[in-house]
């Protein structure tokens, strides 16, 4: 049995119990790696692993002198404050710590009374970004999100002619993404208000989230050198959930023509776990064009690509607002959605990325852009979902919402799942509006 | 005698020879910082001052233990191999660094013999980027680039509409900046040529420069927490010559809607001395709108902005072609510009930039964008100067230039110069296009 089998064997159960409950994200298939500490403790973060509602501390797990190898090095890269240096290390050192945790972590390990020694509950953890993000770039990959945002900036022009043969992305702003949890306020700024001859300053009045897939970079390429198709996932560590809020009247008054700026770069949230590729294995996909698309250049084509190119991974949107929170109510569903929704594949992003040359780094950062499906209730954002603010959404409690108001707590989920195997989920990110 | 009028004396002199010629950028006056090592000696980087044709070693300056107090604790930050620390410490300490070398250069001063054993030439050193940048962003200050590049992207409607309100500017990527010397191969990417119904795959045809100043930023503020104006250049460490490589036939095909992405991100290039706003005080000139345009909100608007908020800084573009160097031929001027012909401020880009809360970070770099002036020979991209490509530039040896070929060399210098006090300049970036 390969190693990818092996891990990912629907049978596998674990010591740590809630790991084998149906619902649970984080079974002993999954392993996704984070940064994380005791709540409170002011310690040093450091790497975990997730497991039922359990952390592996992997300092602890290091000095417990288990493993040896490649493994051993790929866990003493963990004990950083941040994932990067693991990251650089390459697919065959994550695989290996992938492999020896999973062993360690089944029911029946002759680990298990030292790896429980090293465990500590979710609930009592705070995390914080898995790497030192040097570039975020933010892609544009659902085709669904651009025309529908289009038709709203731009009527007479929804879906620009690049858009079928370039994969459309653009930098964004590292030093303002945060881990979930951390709230922000809702930001100032420049709008013109339709009917005005002069824009006003004030507090956004159109505050919006993005649903996204995060993607973290891990080994990069040397400036120059542009990275193929046929290499570009081994570049790729994993995927997260990310929440990229945007000023939707900041942004109509701004974007032209160097694209989005202070409407973006204000927050942008992301999930604590990174859920590896290999993880991911069992729910990859075909990628494929409709019918009379243009095929994409060569560049950006590979048949593995079609053959598997893509994520069934499930992307769910839930708001909560203060009224709820107070009454004790659950969450509404604003959105659910799918990675398989993109035009694009994270393959294609990386391709599309280096083959000027640009040169990527352990840690980088990529969204998917908004990952908006065709059918209603699919769309990733609330701009989308109401028409531009025409035709609000009226919550299970009766209130309504065009866009967020201060107090609405946005929480994202994102899962693989299917009747053949486990689930695989990517846990949730959520953070709510502070007043202006 | 207040400390800058001190440092700023023009009669004082440096017993560092080099340092008192006219025509040199590094007087006494100026004493930029910089990262660099003994070339080829796989040293680590260490931080250095420039005077004359010399450079201090501010490692061996240190060990020397001439200083004490504020000026000791910033000269051991100086030890780093980047400028971040230093650059976080704020104003008081780069001020008390910059007085204690002025003191210490001078002719006359105590401490000679000791700083001479400090000093390497500056033609047997290599440079770094001085800062890891975490972020970087490029404006677009210069109204004459935006209406001249304007005009050639979108005929119809060359200023946007927004372009008098807001300091428009975007994300750039932090991996692919490089320093001064650091040559580039020429991008491939997706073209669509005019004629075509389709794009195509190859190497740039319409490769360009953009000639920028580049603003570091010292202090950082907390996300959430706008700078003001009257904080502004408190935040900013120094300014330094950027090259922006531009990928012209990239950019007319990927930039909508969500701007200029792989046409920029190949490379771009620093100088490796960072100017202190300390050492640019005796250049700093009155900011003011052309008759009839609005007048900036009150978050851009500040009465020491208006009175010196610009900086009376020439900028120079060169062209060396793989000809003039194989036979000796003197560089071409392609340009001759000022920074004063920003439409807005540096101080308005930070207030702008942090207005939403979004979070600079000490090493972080700004580009003020092409700095175009209004009248012909002060075009800062080959774009603006030739129309287009359609009216060639004729070199002074016979050779013309659309856009740039294989092994041009393109070298930018920018100072400031007066009859009232010492010529205070940026010095020099250079790099040369390698074949794709």
């Amino acid at each position: 049995m390969s190693v990818l089998n092996e891990t990912h064997d629907p049978a596998l159960q674990s010591w740590v119990e809630s790991a084998n409950h149906a619902t649970t994200d984080f079974p002993v298939q999954n392993l996704p790696f984070g940064v994380f500490r005791p709540q409170g403790s002011g310690d040093a973060f450091r790497g975990g692993v997730a497991i039922g509602d359990q952390i592996v501390d992997l300092v602890a797990l290091q000095a417990a002198g288990l493993y040896d190898g490649l493994a051993a090095g790929a866990l003493d890269a963990c004990t950083d404050t941040s994932l990067n240096r693991f990251m650089g290390m390459g697919a065959q050192a994550w695989s290996a710590l992938r492999l020896a945790l999973s062993r360690s972590l089944r029911s029946g390990s002759a680990h298990e009374a030292t790896v429980r020694a090293c465990l500590l509950p979710q609930a009592q953890a705070e995390y914080a970004l898995p790497a030192r993000i040097g570039d975020y770039t933010d892609f544009y990959t659902s085709i669904h999100h651009a025309t529908n945002i289009g038709r709203l900036f731009r009527p007479d022009n929804p879906l620009m002619p690049n858009y079928r043969w370039v994969p459309i992305g653009y930098h964004g702003r590292s030093s303002s993404l945060n881990v979930s949890g951390t709230d922000f306020k809702r930001p100032q700024g420049q709008i013109k208000l339709p009917e005005a001859e002069q824009p006003v300053f004030g507090p956004c009045r159109r505050l919006d989230y993005e649903l996204e897939v995060g993607v973290f970079i891990g080994t990069g390429n040397p400036q120059g050198q542009p990275v193929p198709m046929a290499e570009a996932e081994a570049h790729v560590f994993g995927l997260c959930i990310l929440n990229d809020w945007s000023a939707r009247d900041i942004q109509a008054w701004e974007y032209q023509p160097l694209g989005p700026f202070l409407s973006k770069n204000f927050a942008s949230t992301l999930s604590p776990w990174i859920v590896t590729l290999e993880a991911l294995a069992p729910y990859r996909s075909a990628w494929s064009r409709p019918e009379g698309d243009p095929q994409p250049l060569p560049y950006l084509d590979s048949a593995r690509n079609r053959s598997e190119g893509g994520f069934d991974l499930q992307l769910e949107v839930l708001l909560e607002t203060a009224q709820m929170r107070k009454q004790g109510q659950a969450p509404f569903r604003l959105a659910l959605s799918n990675f398989d929704h993109s035009y694009w594949t994270v393959a294609q992003m990386v391709a599309h990325h280096t083959v000027n040359g640009c040169n990527l780094q352990p840690g980088d950062f990529l969204g998917s852009g908004t990952m908006s499906g065709p059918q209603p209730g699919s769309e990733g954002a609330l701009i989308e979902r109401t028409q531009g603010g025409k035709e609000p959404v009226v919550l299970e409690n009766g209130e309504t919402r065009t866009f967020l108001e201060d107090g609405d707590r946005i929480i994202m989920r994102a899962w693989c799942q299917n009747d053949r195997t486990r689930r695989i989920g990517l846990g949730e990110v959520s953070s709510t509006v502070l007043p202006a």
